[in-house]
């Protein structure tokens, strides 16, 4: 094995985490969250426009209003998570590029000025960063349980009423609970994903 | 600091990481991204539906067919890294789920028979794994140099005739070169990403 990183951390991140499904009774806290994003917010995004925005719901009332656009099947696993995160783009990320990006400020005014161009590279590369962060929450010893299956334009309208974010995933987060993993699906070999040219 | 992932793992994908501009003239073997795959394979998608392909880009020929469709400020790393990744989203992902999710394999012909249902669902997953690849990488002790600057429909046309998959990211794969490094630009703080309801 020439790979780098132990494998004890190999097996936190990858070979032994899964997507929990049900959760323990054990709060998380924000400073828990906040060092996930001290981690993850170094991971590299196109032209350093890191457009994710993450939107922790953690009181009742906050629960509430997001459990009702989770689809049927994820409402039981998002009421019973201590937290859970709506991960979402920021569609005005290039208001923050002249201080994200000194080399090149003027990005702002010209290859991000229209707005259909920042949202497909701001989509595309939040969507990288919620890759991250869903190692990150790993990272922290937690378990992550991420979830497409909810009204995205309901979530909207809800958190981002002003339209100028668009949610792309929602991520329940805490300890696992009883029974909170399926059996480990198969996964495609090598040989079919990867191809040497 | 309640992280359960050691400071040097931290260090190795998060910290001290950093998109490399120049690569050292040592190759990176097929062994090394089959040590990646295995690991980053695990990484969750919604349904497992796993669409991500990976195009290897390693022969002079094959260089030369992927640097004409770089961007020009792309051409001299991407000639120079001793190993390119054409990460591409396989539309036609859903014939495998019958082995990939055989809790329901049903959804082939169901919720995935419509092709703008996979490649939105494809799309948004594969780019998932591109975050969690571009970390893998890291994890092997590699340095990453992901790039969204190419042109697009010429990689598709030139690496995927058959119209089945469409690339996302281009990553030059190696160890660091001389000067490989920008400096660190600034993150957005906590305050400004994240929001507890």
């Amino acid at each position: 094995m020439t790979v780098a990183l132990d494998p004890a951390a190999q097996d936190l991140l990858f070979r032994e985490a899964h997507t929990a499904h049900t959760f323990a009774d054990e709060p998380v806290s924000d400073e828990q969250m906040r060092e996930v994003y001290e981690m993850v917010k170094y991971a590299p995004t196109a032209f350093n426009q890191s457009p994710l925005r993450i939107t922790l719901v953690r009181s009742p009332e906050a629960r509430a209003r997001l459990v009702q656009h989770m689809s049927e099947g994820n409402r039981p696993k998002t009421s019973g998570a201590p937290l859970t995160a709506v991960l979402s783009v920021d569609l005005e990320f290039h208001e923050r590029l002249p201080e994200l990006l000194p080399r090149a400020p003027g990005l702002k005014d010209t290859f991000f000025a229209e707005a259909e161009t920042r949202e497909a590279h701001g989509t595309f590369n939040a969507t990288l960063q919620a890759g991250y962060f869903i190692l990150g929450i790993r990272a922290a010893g937690l378990a992550a349980g991420p979830m497409s299956g909810f009204d995205r334009d309901g979530v909207d309208k809800e958190f981002f009423g002003d339209g100028k974010q668009k949610s792309l995933l929602v991520v329940n987060i805490g300890k696992p609970g009883e029974d909170a993993y399926r059996p480990r699906s198969p996964r495609l070999p090598y040989e079919d994903v990867c191809t040497t040219l």
